[in-house]
């Protein structure tokens, strides 16, 4: 992956080849060997008024050719990348693809990211701080989650980050700053939510075969899951329905449980929803999750490690890009190569992201579950 | 499909939950039913402000929950959807699909669709009439074509398109009326070139097993394959390099020879295009592109028909949407249900669309080869 962060002198284009340099790089392979490409972006015609933009950055690192293809899946553009990019290898159609995600979100001073203003919800009001904040408010009132327990998850998060040299931000909070940030969508503070950002990040993604000849250490894909339906739960708002349903089906394409994983990378796009994740893709028991932040089991020392990357509230949120960095700091960590912040002996690590969609039931969710490979 | 055209009063969401809802009725199946979903479209973000599409026209149908994903390809995004609910199906993956393309691209009076200016090469006067009249001129340089036969594809595609109901124009003209309709880039005038569409088009892909349950008369997908790269030949600008490459992958794929083909429909955006593709398909050698229209043998009751439906020159092009509506035209002809434009005894039909890219090896082309089932 790239640095995340603000990259306003580079484009696109700059930002998705230094990752994909980077995978090819890692990957031990040549440009020319690469059978399939897969892109996810979500708002390089919104914001950029680009298109093709996978095409134009695997020319750019020597990839032509080849079937590529443009995913828009909201902050789950990049996963859903990576989900074809499986599918494609799985099926037997390829034997090495790449998939990758890049996203400039960072804007001008003064502007403001109004994605999502087609919607009438979104036009009087229901931006998604809001829509966060409405769920922490239920989930107080419901649970009895404490504001502290929330910006915990901020300090942990930002915390994590100072130990990521990929990271946003790199500085520490404590509980008090988070809490004492500018108010954004009570009870939902500035340091609560995710910055805007720059990025880019890229795998590649190979049969058994194929990856046994590479020089790196390879990591399998135990279980790739993708679903519509975020905001379906209306009945009640504290719980992430489609978390349940999703990691139920991932965890049995995997084989395992939720106290079979490691680590984990989730959504952190705000610190509720860190919260409502661990609820949902059941690290705890549903309303627990304030307890768990408060027990440190979420930290890097953990019984489960979630967001040791620093997640996007620190590490940021290039919104098509985050999927696969996810993806990338799950192998780091399962490969023993994600230096201070590494989660010791990791096995099995989960990626977690969803986004888009207000009206109605829409938006789209991702969980992918990958395993260490000792031997083959 | 909807009908192509001017649909100022239609958002996206109207237009693609128009052809779906048909594209499910003629199928005979469930919304229920659906385990995927794939959008094909490419300039919602930049020209509607809109992300997402798929999730939200999918909903409005009732299809929800399931997997969805959003394609962008420039004009191959809705074949390149067909193409990835294609590899979903005959992976094992999925057992029925909906594969649909969308777009709105008709401007207000007075405004440009200015779509790759983030291109220096766009931006200093290269946009696509230029690309296509700069073939022209070398395809008429070359081999003798004439300005008349390449006027004569413009005269028999909006003939087509008269007999289509869901064509955009449905008017006929003449050579001469072709030839002194206002330059647009020399050599290709008004009428060489497609028009600006609305419009939408969907597909449902099964397996075997579950096609033999619905009521419809299906069509097998004998090949569908995706490539990159349309103007790498900088040495010979009268050829589509990949024309050659992917369609000799495609009939390879399908174990069938261009002699096979009873009809058509192209990426006929210019009319030299269309011609070129004659010769990328292998209708005919290279350099006779002008002698098979001149001999008639693309009308649609030639050896050869192609552009039946009117082709994009006349039934319209609203980017993602067209190459889903080339594979209604299809199975509407392998069916026999396509009307006064029928084309007799049609056992075998291609899709082909392109589009996308100018700096480097861009772009995306895709081909499909549908074959009429007889029996299961």
């Amino acid at each position: 992956m790239t640095q995340f962060g603000k990259h306003l002198e580079k484009g696109l284009r700059d930002l998705g080849r230094e990752a994909c340099w980077r995978a090819i790089k890692d990957a031990g392979i040549r440009s020319d060997q690469i059978q399939a490409g897969f892109c996810g972006n979500a708002l390089g015609g919104y914001l950029q008024r680009e298109n093709g933009i996978g095409q134009s950055v695997l020319w750019q690192v020597g990839i032509k050719g080849i079937p590529i293809i443009n995913i828009e899946n909201a902050c789950a553009s990049g996963s859903s990348a990576f989900r074809e990019a499986w599918i494609g290898v799985a099926s037997g159609l390829y034997d090495v693809v790449i998939a990758f995600g890049v996203e400039k979100t960072v804007m001008k001073k003064g502007a403001m990211l109004d994605v999502g203003d087609a919607d009438l919800e979104v036009k009087i009001g229901d931006v998604f701080p809001g829509l966060f904040a409405m769920r922490a408010q239920r989930h107080m009132y419901e649970y009895g989650t404490t504001l502290e327990q929330m910006a915990k998850i901020s300090v942990k998060n930002h915390r994590n980050g100072c130990l990521n040299p990929y990271s946003q931000y790199q500085k520490e909070f404590t509980t008090d700053e988070v809490l004492n940030s500018p108010m954004i969508a009570d009870p939902l503070t500035l340091f609560s939510c995710c910055p805007n950002s720059d990025g880019a990040a890229a795998a590649i993604v190979a049969t058994k075969e194929v990856a046994k000849k590479l020089s790196a250490k390879p990591v399998k894909v135990l279980a790739s899951v993708l679903g519509t339906g975020l905001y379906n739960n209306k009945k009640d708002m504290a719980i992430f329905d489609l978390d349940f349903k999703l990691s139920k089906e991932a965890y049995e394409m995997a084989g395992v449980g939720p106290e079979d994983i490691d680590l984990a990378e989730v959504h952190d796009a705000f610190t509720i929803a860190e919260l409502m994740h661990y609820e949902g893709l059941g690290f705890c028991k549903v309303g627990e999750g304030g307890r768990l932040i408060d027990d440190d089991k979420t930290e890097i020392g953990g019984k489960i490690p979630v967001s040791p990357s620093g997640g996007l509230l620190s590490k940021g949120h290039p919104v098509g890009a985050s999927g696969v960095a996810q993806i990338a700091e799950i192998v780091w960590h399962l490969r023993g190569e994600a230096g201070l912040r590494q989660v010791a002996n990791a096995r099995i690590g989960l990626a977690h992201i969803m986004g888009g969609g207000k009206e109605g039931d829409v938006g789209a969710c991702t969980i992918h579950i990958l395993e260490k490979v000792n031997e083959f």
